[in-house]
């Protein structure tokens, strides 16, 4: 079985994991107070070249959203988002279980325009409506696209206009900014967002993601907030350390590039067959419409994910990741071969 | 420096993180439905002689309260403790984050009485109060004591005679049923408890709580309810092969009883020099009210935690772990011979 | 000024508030426990053949949605509503507030049909995504429209083969039932619906809506539900009162027709024009897409409410009620020759 | 029977009633934004001597307390009471509901004093426990008795030390405006209190209660948070009327003072005849604890609450109003009179 299910289905990269063993003896302060939480933020800002802005280390995407935005809006605020957006498809709820609404369009190409969200705030006129106050996006999107510099100072534009904050979910961020299509550099990030997170998960940690926070207004009593939403973690220092490692020499950019070189292989090898992505993607997830035979003989040869289906066909995800083996990628071509005969 | 802080501030038990080495590059399914998941439920279902319960390996401790209080109550629902319960003192209003109120009552040596609870039940008589559904107790208890059978039996019947689900925090549960006054065996606990969780954090590994769900209507969507809390972890494998590797073999108790010898150490020497615990305790959280002279000294020597401060002196608090050295712990008596000078 | 602004702007019919007047001595049990509701109740028991129901009293409409979804909701659970849904627009996301999403479709001239419901359904297949459980309507329609028996038959059995509740919001339920394209009698109502609540405000009443509970499980403890979210009313013999007038002999229906009547000579006066509207309704909201000049000429003669503007005109509404009086709708006549001319 | 159950068993004051019946035919804006609510603002602002506070008119109590609180607090505030506040006691958990932990003291005479306060304060150091931000207080106080501005004054100088807000709970304001024990005047609240209420409901309105808010920065978008919270009323003229009508020649202050002259009579009955109340009150509640043969008869003649039985016996509550009647109240003696025999 070629597995191409998911960039989280391997504990974590090496390095990570012996890190871990290395420290095991060593005692630490808990709840994210330590020295290793303390050098990872370190890293990451003077990767953004910002040193004013405040690293949380979270335990998991969903809550990194729910706890940032819970954080910032009023009941009666709104978030907008793509209709493909994570927090409105995948995430139970969480967000309106924080009491907020989520205000969708629908997307394009796994991306919201600064024509939608002006839209959507323009609805919004008096107080028997929900009064929308953040956009969210996320980087890479959730059918693999990618944002650029350009399109993100669009939405900026937007953002001031209404007054909205503008957050960033970076469950995937190391393969956005080395996908072939990014033109945004990590010093682009704090002018743009009022907070985003910086995937771990997906890219190489055991667990957590490092929640930014750049307005200065979301920083009061933000650990109070992780700790009422049942988001922290007594082992913060675990988190700080895998992101130290992440960090120190940029071993997060290169799991990413690997990454996206396995998936570069892969969707080279299913153009070779006549087969093109359902979505535009220059990230690492890459998903196909198949009909019924060439579903069967995946499911019998490649650990994937199938995603929906009609009389159209079916419509299924691989996903690569760091841990993905090239030669494994390799043997796609015999699968796909089986099938055209 | 002796390092009494916590029994969370190392990353967790050398078994553990090299297991986790160990099998970096196998390939799982996610959000717990994973087979060390599996082999570890199996392996408590038969520690815990029951078949029929379910384990759900969630995060971290406030969050599996949160989560399974949010799960079973009803908005006008209350949940019962004692006011030094964890979830009432130290989660920073979580349960009421939930929407629930808790309602106390002074504790007595950490526990709460079956008198208590009925009071508390007969004082809430209608529509304009809420309606206590819920017990919560912590076994070990946040004072270091822990419940006897036969306590715990008594308030069981009261649970029964008033409708309330009744619910164990077991964060150091290692601890409670290792302790030399404990008289209950885990086979009994499905017969006390609708839920309760078996804590990790606290006793050797890197992160992660098992809830163990008795009563049948807990269990129906209860992933839905862990997901819409910001509670589910996309390497659920992480938390399933540490908790397999704690019990496959038993290792869950050592670690208890190593934390516990060196509490029974730590306080003999204590004793020597006629430092008695300010609670009774006979697990690994030592509570003593020292003057400031005293307290300055600790200060210098060991790290721990200050609880409080008033004219009486300083109550401060020495927790023991697995990870706890004993060579260190004899240096107490070096300090105390520098304190008595 | 021709009041067509909507079916609220007068304190309540003469007759309920000369029965407040008249029992202004009496003295009552509070919160809905008195003579009164009970007396209300029969009475609506009676209209809707069923002994078994209960009727509660509540304050308002978006109360009223809240109280009672957040009652039979679980936090993961999602309620299905068009788009043109009050709780999904108009109620400054009150739902979501209580911790719950709304799921919409494209509304069918302000209805959903079953066919939506089911794609909805089919689309939420696992714990990562919230899972529906209810389906809100409202009856009349948010545009006008009202639904036929057999279009409410067939979204129950939708409902029934997705374990949907089945929940109606009859803010407006007088003028449903006395529309001329209705064919449901109150007796079906019990049949139907697991919960609706038949609107006092918009139709006679100071204040109040009574909520229908017919499902079993919704009637256990729901006064405590409506005290929790805020909606118990001290002087519930107020709305009790207000509903028996309403009820005891037929005075709601009359209201409703008188409304409806007044809607049909304003719809026929407009057509006479050539204005016809520009959704289906045979209820007392119409609506009319205008240009700027008849939209300033209303504007100077008319009372009523704009819904929104863009390149192609002004979306207006004008709504009649009992209270609108048809020598001043005759006037519509000169409004309209002065823009024709 | 005599009528002394509570200040809310009847429909309202008959001038409020006539005032409804007499606008009847008249046409508002909806949702508070009429001419009435605009006058009423005005009359209660010059009442209070500032122009500068906003005045929202709510519908009830807990709903007005749940409103106000959840619109200034984030989701880690707490808001601190006396253990008897109606927040704590009485409102079903819809302060928790909407996600405040309240955190409480034992009562002093039914105040809290600002020892109390500050002790809770200093209690709450860090991000595992929710932070203090908000005082809440009720006068007239839930057991009768009323604040004196010396009082108020320390209480203010504690909630500045400690950043907290201060809010007073109105319900019965005017019984405590209108006590022999009073020496706050209306003018004093504005400098002492972020927000109150004055109650409507028991002190002669049919519904509603007047939010005062002083805090600037309470006002932003609080017409939102009400409308999210369902307490919006369509027909917001009606309580604008009703306070227009209580507060423009100072009807409000006439039934105050009329409820607490039967006060003052029925307490002084009780004392002839060797009946104390349990609780100080110098308000329209008084409290007594009699021995079951006492209480048999009671119940017998008249209409009141029983709040709590145990070996000492049965305490039972009298409460007057506007409504009460002398002559009815005079045969309180007669009652006494067969009970002394």
């Amino acid at each position: 079985m070629i597995n191409l299910r998911n960039d989280y289905s391997t504990l974590g990269h090496e390095r990570v994991l012996k890190a871990l063993l290395e420290h095991k003896d060593n005692v630490y302060l808990g709840y994210g107070l330590d020295s290793w939480s303390k050098k990872a933020e370190e890293k990451i800002k003077e990767l953004l070249e910002n040193k004013k802005v405040e690293v949380h280390f979270l335990m998991n995407g969903t809550g990194a959203n729910m706890i940032l935005l819970s954080h910032v809006l009023k009941p009666y605020h709104a978030v907008i988002s793509a209709d493909t957006g994570h927090i409105y498809v995948h995430e139970t709820g969480a967000i309106e279980g924080s009491g907020h609404k989520i205000l969708t369009c629908n997307n394009q190409e796994g991306k919201i325009l600064p024509d939608q969200v002006e839209a959507i705030c323009k609805a919004h006129t008096d107080e028997h409506m929900v009064k929308p106050k953040a956009l969210y996006i996320s980087n890479a999107t959730e059918t693999g696209s990618v944002y650029t510099l350009q399109e993100l100072k669009a939405l900026k534009k937007v953002c001031i206009k209404y007054d909205l904050y503008f957050y960033m979910d970076g469950a995937r961020l190391g393969v956005a900014l080395e996908s072939c299509l990014n033109d945004i550099k990590w010093s682009d990030l704090c002018k743009l967002f009022d907070a985003f997170y910086i995937g771990g998960t997906k890219n190489g940690a055991l667990l957590g993601e490092a929640m930014v926070l750049v307005n200065e207004d979301f920083k009061e009593n933000f650990r109070y907030h992780i700790k009422n939403k049942g988001g922290m973690y007594a082992k913060g220092f675990v988190i700080g350390l895998e992101f130290y490692e992440l960090f120190k020499d940029g071993l997060y950019m290169e799991l990413a590039k690997e990454s996206l070189e396995s998936a570069k292989l892969l969707k080279d090898i299913m153009e070779e067959f006549g087969y093109y992505t359902f979505y535009p993607s220059s990230t690492n997830q890459l998903f196909y419409l198949v009909d019924k035979k060439e579903y069967e003989v995946f499911l019998e040869n490649v650990s994937f994910e199938l995603l929906g289906e009609n009389e159209e066909g079916y419509l299924i995800r691989f996903v690569t990741s760091y841990a993905s083996k090239k030669e494994e990628i390799e043997k796609m071509r015999r699968i796909l071969e089986k099938i055209r005969r």
